[in-house]
């Protein structure tokens, strides 16, 4: 996701400044991956909304319409995994300029679909309009979850263990590649399919949910430098990293390698992978991993420590403290 | 709302024929003014979202940021209402071209708020992003109602009184000087706020929800030549509409005599007037009336009858049969 313009974080803490006093007790707003509705009997209703627009979020002559029907989805599908529910409705809302060609119409919905079958997520409404301009896309997600098991990012406690899922920094490779290069070779590819097919870690999500070891959950969408501070701020503690220990898939330190570009810093402050970061208490950790590569066919990995102490995150490489400031999005 | 182009058409065919496969027993998705999801205990939560374009809705020079921001949720507002559910919730989402100002986006925000307050729908969430074209905005609103209580398109039965809460052709003769005139007398003035600040009929809708006596609802987007048909395909019956009974503001029949445009047809054709139609027990429909004059301090006006055979309006002017065959939106 690119980075927010001042303009735009204005307009965010206007809505906060205005719309919070109208929020109702039990209802939780603007601050986590999904607001939180109680819908009584300890269930709750997560809500998401996530708007793609061609220029900033996307270049329509560089993504298929497949995939961007599929990150359309996903990256709303993520917000409701990142909080332990499960999803349980989309809508659709698209503006289309008239160049728009049927077979893109329809690959876009096919790649909607796709991840619609996969997760049982039915698409139960939107709205469909012209647009003279550019291609605009807001996808809205409803998720369910017990009050026992939502995940927020205000429950990281110090001694826990920080986690993630997957890997980081290929997506942020990915993009890098579109808008740098030109010519791909295969694993090149393979980054770019990242960014723009990511994986939403759906039952992962739901099934973290269940378990009382985990803590603060998230998914990175802004890069780990960005969102664990989040979860830092929310939670008032502070982490101490491992960088040595982040988890990068061969193709994009082979990449990297080959380019020139720094594999560590798109991993810390790459965005888009979304992948869950999650803290958990350190002596169920190793209990929590076993039933994940059990459940899943593969584990998630330990990055680093929640401390306590300051909001902040000290990175350290290979147990030495070292003085990098890594911060938002895309600067390897 | 502009005519839908024919790819817009075809997409919406398209994720009928893709989707609907997906949608399970007891849900509802596409077809009504909103979907509608069981929450369980007899209670349904209802879904609407609504994307308003730049250059295809609105002209950015032509509305005030108070405007748009109240008309951005009055449309979703009314699709609650139109199915008799209480709205709840609302999410926003807008992608902002850099040459927004501050002060722009204070006065959207103000004008989005003004409803919020209003009718107690706190705004839970959404996303703003950056346009390099056009400013769009995309509005989700959650409603609740219970199961007794909702009002479908489908149920409207023979004998049927078609009532209208509000005056018709307001919206699209403000519309209709927006684009044709460019110097304005007083009552053009109303005209074109009705226009850009439609009245939601919120404590309306949910009232005439718990009325039995109500048979089929929507809300007036496109106009009642247009929307009624949608009551009666669903409903599987036709209807007699008498055009001199249509409500007409006098400011509408004013402009509309002295600039040589058809009010008449303003009324039967217009949209975005955003009132409430709906069908009701003819012989409860005195009873009904006082109640909601009571209750509300005006009527609604009863425009025709429901009558059993195909779908499809028959046109009357002062009793007689007249082959007039209104049809879209906005050809007065």
């Amino acid at each position: 996701m690119p980075e927010k313009l001042p303009g735009e974080f204005e307009f965010i803490r206007n809505i906060n400044r205005l719309f919070l006093p109208l929020v109702p007790s039990g209802t939780e707003g603007i601050g986590d991956d999904c607001a939180v509705i109680p819908l009584g009997n300890g269930e709750l209703l997560t809500v998401t909304t996530d708007m793609l627009v061609e220029g900033t979020h996307f270049l329509r002559h560089r993504i298929t319409a497949f995939e961007l029907g599929f990150k359309s989805l996903a990256v709303n599908l993520s917000d409701a995994a990142a909080m332990g529910a499960t999803p349980a409705a989309s809508f659709l809302s698209i503006a289309l300029p008239a160049d728009i060609a049927p077979a893109w119409a329809e690959g876009f919905l096919h790649g909607y679909k796709s991840l619609s079958e996969e997760f049982g997520v039915p698409l139960l409404g939107g709205d469909t309009t012209s647009s003279q301009t550019g291609l605009t896309v807001n996808v809205t997600v409803l998720g369910k979850v017990s009050a026992r098991e939502i995940k927020r990012r205000n429950a990281a406690r110090a001694g826990d263990a920080v986690c993630v899922t997957g890997v980081l920094g290929d997506s942020a490779v990915g993009l890098k590649l579109l808008t740098e290069a030109t010519e791909y070779a295969k694993e090149e590819h393979k980054l770019i399919r990242m960014h723009h097919t990511p994986k939403p870690w759906v039952k992962e999500g739901a099934w973290l949910g269940t378990q009382e070891a985990v803590h603060a959950m998230m998914d990175v969408s802004d890069g780990i430098a960005s969102d664990l501070r989040h979860i830092l701020n929310a939670s008032g503690v502070g982490a101490r990293i491992e960088l040595s220990r982040l988890p990068l898939s061969p193709e994009m330190t082979k990449v990297c390698r080959e380019r020139g570009w720094n594999p560590e810093r798109a991993a810390a402050e790459g965005g888009e992978d979304y992948v869950l970061l999650f803290t958990a208490d350190a002596e169920e950790c190793n209990g929590l991993q076993k039933d994940f590569q059990a459940r899943f066919g593969a584990g998630f990995t330990v990055i680093g420590e929640i401390a306590a102490g300051k909001p902040g995150i000290e990175w350290y490489r290979n147990g030495i403290r070292v003085p990098e400031d890594f911060r938002g999005y895309e600067h390897f």
